[in-house]
């Protein structure tokens, strides 16, 4: 669906499309996309309709990973196992086509063709534009460069994973139980799961950094220490890490209580993060 | 207003929200959120509810001002009198800040403070986030880009020059009225107006950067030239593209002929556009 969206005009912006394709379609665990659609699927939403918002919020998870690469940024020559959108296309373009995904999802959210509803509609753009600025994910890039070199704690790392990684994956269930109908009172529940599933797939980030397969995560790893970043690996050391990753996606799981089996495949996503090798 | 909304956190986020102050407040004429403000004014519109879109576009045209000004971009050290960005900044905070007034725009426009009619809610986003993305300003980016070195004709570079600079003006004008619940079919003499002075603009901007005082512009001067860019100076000459500007400034004063008296600050706004010095 991303490919019927993202067409080329056959001028001279088809390198921005080109660019913008690859950075959004064919690489990553799509983690964000998935837990939005099994959301949207435990409350009878039109598939068709979680995927154009399961699009948006990989737009924008996308173009912050395009961007992140960026000399002045990460500087990372490889993502998902292919060039960096930088080093295939240039920075100027990598810049542009970063920015055009930013729009790009907003202009998906706001379609009538993503909800008939103009609320649900207004409501997934505040959710994800929230979640992705400067009080959610952007504010948390910059606490990480703040925290470069320093000696952060638990607490303080906590908040800073909560809002870089943290935000966006709550930003996916909570739209897809917009996208429900489901009032924000319904869904506190799926926030509280959401948050939990987002630190345990955070610290095995991180585990999978320090002792992590380079060829099987399709770009550098060790970054972290290199660059005087503070982690949960730093902090608590491998195998307590290990640990709390567990605790966290059983509390995850615990938090779907009220739910039956509509819930399994969130259940299994809490599983899969802490089990993942990359 | 953009100053309440944009506050300091109080902790290593502080430089975030300073860069995006420093992008967004306090430089720059203003154009954008004056056609938006004026064209709802119009149509009766709450004016903090005017001026909190107002507030949106403005800070899409400051992070797109930001991001040209990138060492990879244009490499401009000043804008609107002072230093640009990255170099009161840094190239890392000056990308992320940019990129987080884009999500700000769209935080602020899905707001119900920004109107308590949803669909005007979705319909603002929709209209700036198509204006500003890939078949919008930033297409229109890339156009310029790629015509570097090229010899464009008349209609290559007015279509260009209607996408990078006049989508972000017609949309200022549509989204005015969009607050207004003026239908799609009751806007289009406005979308008509907000073309021909987007072109008119564009035409006085060529013909300031060709023979303009960089004082009172606050930035580098007779870019396009050494960039090998064809404006609309090059292609008409100083004489005709002066003519032209006057034309499409008269041109677009009759599109407003069925509203009387409440139009006189857009008819004012056509004629200050071609006869600005800066």
């Amino acid at each position: 669906m991303f490919d019927a969206l993202l067409t080329p005009p056959g001028d001279s912006r088809d390198a921005l499309i080109a660019a913008m394709r690859h950075a959004a379609i064919g690489g990553g665990k799509r983690l964000r996309p998935l837990l939005l659609v099994t959301t949207a699927a435990m409350f009878q939403v039109d598939r068709t309709q979680a995927k154009r918002a399961a699009i948006a919020i990989e737009a924008v998870h996308a173009y912050s990973l395009a961007h992140d690469d960026l000399p002045c940024m990460d500087d990372d020559a490889m993502r998902h196992g292919k060039p960096s959108l930088h080093v295939a296309f240039g920075e100027t373009i990598a810049v542009l086509a970063g920015n055009a995904l930013q729009a790009f999802a907003f202009e998906v959210l706001s379609d009538p063709a993503t909800s008939g509803d103009p609320f649900v509609r207004a409501e997934l753009v505040q959710v994800l534009a929230q979640a992705s600025g400067a009080w959610g994910m952007i504010g948390g890039q910059v606490m990480d460069i703040a925290g470069e070199g320093q000696s952060l704690d638990l607490p303080a790392v906590t908040r800073l994973q909560q809002l870089k990684t943290g935000a966006l994956l709550a930003a996916a269930v909570e739209m897809g139980a917009v996208l429900g109908k489901v009032p924000p009172e319904g869904r506190s529940h799926l926030r509280r799961y959401a948050r939990d599933i987002g630190l345990a797939f955070q610290i095995a980030d991180d585990l999978l950094d320090s002792s992590g397969d380079e060829a099987k995560a399709g770009k550098a790893l060790r970054k972290d220490a290199a660059a005087g970043k503070q982690t949960f690996v730093g902090l608590l050391g491998e195998d307590r890490a290990r640990e709390q990753a567990r605790l966290l996606s059983e509390q995850a799981i615990a938090h779907l209580g009220q739910h039956g089996q509509e819930a399994d495949v969130l259940r299994a996503l809490a599983r899969y993060i802490v089990e993942r090798d990359h």
